[in-house]
């Protein structure tokens, strides 16, 4: 079977990026049997990186993606030709924003034109990216609005759970009312469809109830009775195998233990404590809803520990080996 | 060293308590090297249990604790007269839930009178209390009111992680109101408090926050800036070793790997996520603020499987093995 391109991105140079880039390639050499990875970042930046890790291997440029090989010890780089001053570890710049963002936009387009069929990203900078004039606010944005995606979604892989988010970034108190059964149940139909395109036949999707065991027939709260019964009754009358809502304290356990393919939990908190606490390592972020599937590290920039060999690249190895089990 | 006595209670003898104790002390011959073991339940109930499960064992009955000798494979039981007809397995009836609080009764001035160093429970049912005609909810009402403690706290054990709460059978959407300065500082002292109790000379408590990524300086919500950080600078104030708020996705991570003796969770799912999560069959509950420890399964009766040979005895295994570590 012929193996899958990812695209790299190194993330801001800034950052930690590139060394997590360069570690996770050169330190697990079984990625390569895996995958084909192409790293989007500046060779210079990549080679300096190497020299700082005293990690040893050679280092081609690509003019055409078609050139890679995808041989251990051998980075793959891109050509980028960016004319700015050389981005300084640590500091937040514009220049970083410039590289972080030129990587990102030719990731995006070798995956729309199915030269590669994933991209793996690195971390970057949302103040990096302002500095640089960079009209969108974050990674998600950016997918988002250079694929002309309509909505996408996050979803949050530690092992074998996998977990999907209603909302994300919203006030705690501001939780509860974003609960709606027309929503509720249009996500829960994205979810469906996300987990078949990941190569899942037949998923049993979990919705997470609101309040504590599940609100006990509304002794703790309503959101159940009134909200989230109802929106998986008119879900399972659309033939989605939905189940729920569960109660959160088990709906994790349950879904690791086989009985769910994935949960759709309700708020932020919610399902990143469970895949955090579980293993904060080894959480990869997938956003789906894109013309392709995109995986992340589950961390920052960490500016402060940029350029001193410090990082831990365990998290973009998952974010590979995650890129690998669903792509389509 | 002389070993601890325990009071283990068999629970509501239809559901599921005394198979779990049979098992416990036949199949973990390990636990009488950790301490003594008293089970506080009617001799004939556990006879009968032991022959339903085909464990080979001896059954005593004491008519003072003091008589109890600790030996693996030889379940010792504290005389029980109880007039009541015999217990049906899977039945809610007053009979049993007047068993269930017969056998806490005992254990409780076993444990006021220092004649046990820990209480470990089996699971009984609010239902059968009732028909019984006892005045109290659950074992936490039944332990704090019998002696005349003025507040106690939860305490989920799951491993190395320890998490208090500050609310738990709540609605969700009352949560954020439920917050309050005042009372957060006297939990912090409480918990501060316990940790020692427990054998933690300095103990190093972690405030959970409440809001994504702990609302980023207000951008998501406001109860970090205006309660929870003003909380844990007077708890610091008053020489609490205490941080926070810590985003709820890094906190219970931060705790495992060895940053913080416990976690200060804010609500019921929370706290539940990320332990039963982790280790959904190993997770201990703790009551902390009785003049002694009390240690427990966290499931309920199921009396679905009562009689059936069918339960696990992990739980109760691990509410043995925690009272052993903690007692005092």
């Amino acid at each position: 079977m012929k193996k899958p391109i990812f695209a790299i991105t190194a993330g801001d140079p800034c950052g930690i990026g590139p060394e997590i880039v360069v570690k996770a390639l050169i330190k697990n050499p079984d990625l390569y049997q895996l995958c084909l990875p192409v790293i989007l970042g500046q060779t210079e930046l990549i080679s300096k990186t190497a020299h700082l890790l005293k990690l040893d291997c050679t280092i081609r440029t690509l003019e055409h993606i078609e050139e890679a090989a995808g041989k251990a010890g051998i980075l793959e780089c891109m050509r980028f030709d960016l004319d700015t001053p050389e981005p300084v570890w640590g500091k937040i710049s514009a220049s970083g924003g410039r590289h972080a963002f030129a990587y990102i936009k030719a990731a995006i387009d070798l995956a729309l034109g199915k030269k590669v069929q994933a991209i793996v990203t690195a971390p970057i900078n949302k103040e990096a990216l302002k500095l640089a004039g960079v009209p969108y606010l974050d990674h998600t944005e950016i997918l988002t609005k250079l694929t002309s995606s309509k909505n996408t979604m996050t979803l949050f892989v530690t092992g074998d759970l996998r977990v999907f988010f209603y909302s994300r970034h919203i006030r705690f108190r501001d939780i509860s009312a974003a609960l709606n059964q027309h929503d509720l149940v249009n996500s829960m139909e994205d979810c469906q469809k996300y987990l078949r395109q990941m190569g899942i036949p037949e998923p049993k999707l979990a919705l997470a109830a609101l309040n504590p065991h599940g609100g006990e027939q509304g002794m703790f709260g309503e959101e159940e009775t009134e909200i989230l019964f109802p929106a998986v009754e008119q879900a399972r009358k659309k033939g989605l195998n939905v189940f729920g809502p569960i109660p959160a304290d088990s709906v994790f356990h349950l879904a690791l233990t086989g009985h769910y393919d994935a949960v759709l939990s309700l708020y932020h908190d919610q399902g990143h404590i469970a895949t955090k606490t579980l293993d904060f390592h080894r959480t990869v972020a997938l956003t789906m809803g894109l013309p392709f599937l995109r995986t992340s590290v589950d961390h920052g920039t960490a500016f402060d520990i940029a350029g001193k060999g410090m990082a831990s690249e365990i998290s973009l190895v998952e974010a590979m080996r995650c890129a690998e089990k669903y792509y389509w």
